[in-house]
C-alpha cells in the first residue's frame, strides 16, 4: 500500500488508524488503496512487533453445562470492558487433551482456565512458561498460578445444615468427580455438616459422577429404587440436581413433599418455574470479574507471587425443600 | 535455538517436527536446547510462512441457547476428525458486532458462522476478502457464501398441520425475529399451513421476540392473561417454548390437559421428563458435519459457485400435545 500510495509506511498505519498528524487527503487516498488491493492489517504482523494481541483465551471444556456458558457471558463483559477479545477454547478432557502449545503461540496474552483437574499440570506449566493464567472456579492445590474461586468447603456444609434444621435424618448425596476442587471440597463440607450433627449417610444413598444431568438422573433413580429411600439429596451443582428432579417426575415421586432436593451454583435454570430450585449460590458475575482484572494485572506484572481469591457462598432457598414427611 | 546448537534453521525446525532426516541424537539435542531456551514452536511463525494456520472459528452469538452449545460440540468432533483446532469467538450483536478484522487476520483459515442476520453483509464481506465461510442454520438469502440449513418453511408447516390434525382452532404463536432466517421461514410456514386450513391467528395471540427463554415466559403469561385464551401455541424455537411450558406453570395452567405447545430444534432439554416437549427437529448433528465438510472443502477450493445444503425436518411427538378442551 506504500509503495502504491507513495507515502512512507509508518504514514500507512497512522492513516489506517486514522491519526490526525496525516492529512484528510492522504487517509483518505490510502484508505482508499487499501481497500482496492484488498489490505487487512494483520493482528499478527502487530503482535510480532509489539508482543501483546489484544487477546485472551478461556479455556472451557462442557458448554452443555450452562454454568460455563454463563462464565463466558460474564467474562466477556469483563475482558470487554478493559480492551480485550476473548476467544474460546473448548478443553473435552474425555478425548484430546489440550496441547499447552495451543495458548503459548503467541496467539493470546493471557488464559482464564475454567477445567482443572486437582492433578492438572497445565497451570503450573503455562505460568512456568511465562504465560500469564488464573484459573476460575476450580483450581488445583497450593500456589502455583492466579485463582478465583468460591468456599466451597463452606457452601457443602451451610446445604447439610439447612437439611438438618429441616429435619432430615435419611440423607443422599450425588457428589462430584473427586479429582476436582470443586467436587471434592463440597463433598469435605458436606460430611463435615451432616457429621457435626451426628447424622450419618448411608453408603446406598452416596453417588457420584461427572457434573452431568445424566448422573443425577441415574443416580436419583437408583436410590429411590432402593427398598429405604432418603427424604433429602444433595447435589454436587445445579445440573446433577436438575437431572435428579428429572428423575423425581419421572418417578411420580413429589418434590419437595416426599423428596428435598439440593444443587450448588445457582444458575439462571434453577429459578425457573419447574425447577424451583433450593441450592447455594456462587457469585459468578463477581468471580467473572475478578479473574478478568487478576489476568489483566497479572499480564501488566508477570512477576509476583501467585494471588488466591476466595469469594462466599450463600444458601438460596425456593422450592425444593421441606422437611422430611412423618411417615 | 539454531544459533545456540550450531545447525541451519530448517534443522531445528525438522527436529522439533521429529523429521527422520535430522539424526536421532541432533533431534534429542535440539529439543533439550529448546527447552532451555523456552523456545515454542511459533503458530504465527509457521502460518506466515505456509499460511495455513490448521484453525477455524466457530462465530457464534448466545451461548445461553443450549443450542450453539450442542453446534459446537457437534462441530468440535466434525473438525477433530479433519485434524483442525476450533477456537470460538462470541459474537454479542446487541453490543458490539463482530469486526471483520477478527476473522481476516490470519489467525484462522475458515469460518462458520451461526449469527447471520437476513441483513448482514458479513457473509459477502468475508467471502469477497478471501476468507472461506460457510453459513450454519441461519444464512442471509442468496449465493453469496455456503450454507447448511433446515427445512425451516416446512419444519414450521408440518407444525401446523399436526395442530390442526388435533383440532385446535384457537392457535397462538411466539414467532422470533424478524430478521433471521429461520424467524422469518418458520413463520412463513407455519402461517401457511394454517391458512391452509382456514384457520386465522387472532392478533392478540400473535408475539414475536429474541430467540430466549424470557420471550416466551411473558408471551405466554400476556396470551394467558387474556379473555379468550388460545388451546396451542407454537414457538419459534424450544428455548422460547420451555419459557412459555414455565408461565403454564406459574400460572397453574396444564399443559397439554389445557393447553399445547410445540416448539423448534430439539435441543436435548426437550426431551427432559419435566418438559417432554413436542417438538419439529433439526439435525443438528448432521448439520454440524455437513457445515465443517463444507469449510474444508472451501479451504481446499476457495473458487466456484457458492454451495447450499437444506436438510430436513421432522416432527417429534412427545408429551407436551393434546386436542383442545371439549368446553
Amino acid at each position: 500500500v506504500a509503495r502504491v500510495a507513495g507515502v512512507a509506511q509508518s504514514t500507512v498505519s497512522r492513516a489506517l488508524r486514522d491519526d490526525a498528524r496525516v492529512s484528510a487527503a492522504t487517509r483518505k487516498r490510502v484508505r482508499r488503496l487499501a481497500t482496492d488491493l484488498g489490505y487487512v492489517p494483520s493482528r499478527r504482523g502487530r503482535s510480532l512487533s509489539t508482543r501483546a494481541t489484544g487477546q485472551v483465551a478461556v479455556v472451557v471444556a462442557d458448554l452443555g453445562n450452562p454454568f460455563y456458558a454463563e462464565a463466558i457471558e460474564h467474562l466477556h463483559a469483563a475482558f470487554d470492558e478493559r480492551e480485550r477479545r476473548v476467544v474460546v477454547l473448548t478443553d473435552p478432557l474425555e478425548t484430546t487433551p489440550l496441547e499447552p502449545e495451543r495458548l503459548l503461540d503467541g496467539s493470546v496474552d493471557g488464559a482464564v482456565l475454567t477445567t482443572t483437574l486437582l492433578t492438572s499440570d497445565l497451570p503450573r506449566e503455562l505460568a512456568a512458561r511465562g504465560l500469564p493464567v488464573v484459573q476460575l472456579n476450580r483450581a488445583v492445590d497450593g500456589d502455583v498460578a492466579d485463582a478465583c474461586v468460591t468456599e466451597n468447603v463452606a457452601g457443602g456444609r451451610a446445604a447439610a445444615e439447612e437439611l438438618v434444621r429441616l429435619g432430615h435424618t435419611a440423607v443422599g448425596a450425588i457428589f462430584g468427580p473427586a479429582d476436582t476442587s470443586t467436587g471434592r471440597d463440597r463433598e469435605v463440607g458436606f460430611r463435615s455438616g451432616m457429621a457435626a450433627a451426628g447424622i450419618e449417610l448411608a453408603p446406598v444413598h452416596v453417588r457420584r459422577g461427572p457434573f452431568a444431568y445424566a448422573t443425577g438422573h441415574r443416580a436419583l433413580g437408583q436410590m429411590l429404587a432402593a427398598p429405604r429411600r432418603p427424604t433429602a439429596v444433595f447435589c454436587a451443582n445445579d445440573v446433577v440436581a436438575i437431572g435428579a428432579l428429572n428423575a423425581a417426575r419421572a418417578l411420580g415421586v413429589a418434590v419437595p413433599g416426599e423428596l428435598t432436593v439440593f444443587g450448588f451454583d445457582d444458575i439462571a435454570m434453577a429459578s425457573w418455574d419447574v425447577f424451583a430450585l433450593s441450592t447455594v449460590r456462587q457469585d459468578l458475575a463477581a468471580m467473572a470479574r475478578t479473574a478478568a482484572s487478576m489476568l489483566c494485572d497479572r499480564i501488566a506484572d508477570p512477576a509476583g507471587l501467585p494471588r488466591r481469591v476466595t469469594l462466599p457462598a450463600a444458601v438460596v432457598l425456593r422450592g425444593s425443600h421441606a422437611g422430611p414427611l412423618v411417615g
